[in-house]
């Protein structure tokens, strides 16, 4: 990293060799999408992610299928699934129901939920913030009895579409929370993507004052388009991984380009343009990313794929000619 | 500015109370729209844009009606405009007689066009870098005559379609040589939206070795969803005037998300949240961004008016309402 390091400027003179790349288009992305996809289509997603090099991916949510039809196949895709000794796939498992699921399909690793805003976690999952802690601090042992790496996810931690802003020093507890029930990582989530660069930083200023940076990933929605900027501040801070779905799946599909995950092309190629590795190949993100709008059957708002000409991306109509 | 000063990280702590938001979307936007907009249009856009406070936009080119269409109106939109005098307004006059067309409607400010790629000179105006600094040694002068501000423009500062890379130090003489023949400011380009962080700074670097921030501006396409995340590292570094259009317009509209200048909704959702003024109203903002939909009838890739509902925007059909 010589080239970040050798002149004098304050930003990304920080920088790491390597940076995790945790892909959730499978899950996070497909649960709000009205277009079904298949199990095969999933299981050609899922390939062609790891074909591009992704390690990590969580691949479905173990979640009442009346609550996500679109993710109701978690059983069947896992048992179709590839696998690969160098990729580690991970499912959401929201209780002890799901972890029963999660655990019959021979996963390796669990992610649980946790809210930082009491309004979402209420509205989400008709639990409060405490009775939702009082469910992980069963679950979380259980699946680590299991043999389960367990992932925590904190979401709303920039700002509640009920409650409006969130009590930083809160979340920053509530983070340190899933590290103290046995959750290897705790992922941040902007689940409506408000935050700010100033906020970002003052929010991780508060969580590293309490759990490590290498416990720490971002979830960032790119619903304004703020999240790779906050990635560079968390990269300024020592953050080493960074949630992300290809294409910018996730969110709602009736106002395109308005709130999905970042997109994994779009994190990737910033990161290769700051000389740090990812394990993956952005040629075939791209493609990657290609097929899921020929999946979801529309233009996903990541920017780099659509740069690549492509005869597979979606267009104006299935499988047309990109121009 | 206390909250970005009062922490010890490294990033965004350098930032002004204030940033200068140059609006290009009726000029470089509207240039390559296969939509033509009428000018009843671009007045109800260009009033629509001062009334959200912007004051420095740029509204049409004087260029061949034959070479861009799309702006052949260039003198009865300045008849019709609304003459504000807290709103500078410029155009392009890329030549002589460009330059005479301009004078003639009486406007404050014209902008002229240099490449820092040879090949792109080539392929964009059939003359070469030099023959171009040969016309711009007549052109500038004479504008300064007649009273104009003149505004430069370098593009492709950071990469070709054509040749590749370009050559920094090559740009940084010939941002240089803009302010020598008299431009109070020079806008550098990154055309073809492929600066990563660490390539903005290096540019940055040699330039600000040359002239001083205050006659900096940056030009940013987010193809690769870069812009922002480049607008941070150059507020960092001093600079404080960066082009935007509304919406995001402007590029290839048969790729959408592709290509488009930085958003100017986006811009100043970012600026403001660092705690910078504008002297725009993000809301008013959202709402040209959705009339710039409704006239170039498609979704623009802007994120932050997405996330403003509005049944003034573009959705599946003109002025439909938006989910």
């Amino acid at each position: 990293m010589t080239i970040a390091k050798s002149n004098g400027a304050s930003f990304l003179v920080n920088l790491p060799d390597r940076v995790d790349v945790y892909e959730v288009a499978l899950r996070d992305g497909l649960q709000s999408e009205p277009v079904a996809v298949d199990t095969q289509g999933k299981v050609d997603l899922a390939t062609a992610l790891m074909d591009a090099g992704l390690s990590r991916i969580e691949v479905t949510s173990f979640v009442s299928p009346h609550r996500i039809p679109q993710l109701s196949d978690g059983e069947a895709l896992l048992a179709r699934l590839p696998h690969r000794s160098t990729v580690a796939l991970s499912a959401l498992a929201p209780n002890l129901k799901g972890l029963e699921r999660a655990c019959r399909t021979g996963i390796g690793e669990v992610a649980v939920l946790l809210s930082a805003s009491e309004a979402f976690s209420q509205h989400n999952t008709n639990v409060s913030i405490s009775g939702m802690l009082a469910t992980l601090k069963a679950l979380v042992p259980a699946a680590r009895e299991k043999g389960l790496s367990v992932r925590g996810y904190l979401s709303a931690v920039w700002g509640c579409p009920y409650e409006g802003a969130v009590d930083p020093d809160r979340a920053a507890r509530l983070a340190e929370r899933l590290i103290e029930l046995g959750c290897y990582e705790v992922s941040l989530g902007d689940t409506i993507g408000v935050a700010t660069p100033i906020q970002t930083r003052a929010l991780l200023e508060r969580v590293l004052d309490r759990i490590p940076a290498k416990c720490i990933a971002l979830h960032l929605h790119d619903t304004r388009g703020m999240a790779l900027t906050n990635v560079a501040v968390a990269l300024d801070m020592g953050i080493r991984t960074f949630d992300s779905a290809i294409g910018g799946l996730g969110g709602c599909p009736y106002a395109p380009g308005a709130s999905g995950n970042v997109a994994t092309e779009d994190l990737v190629y910033m990161l290769h343009g700051l000389g740090i590795e990812t394990g993956t190949n952005l040629t075939r993100l791209c493609e990657a990313a290609c097929l899921a709008e020929v999946l979801v059957k529309r233009r996903l708002p990541g920017r780099v794929h659509c740069s690549v000409p492509s005869e597979r991306c979606w267009s104006d109509g299935p499988a047309s000619a990109r121009a």
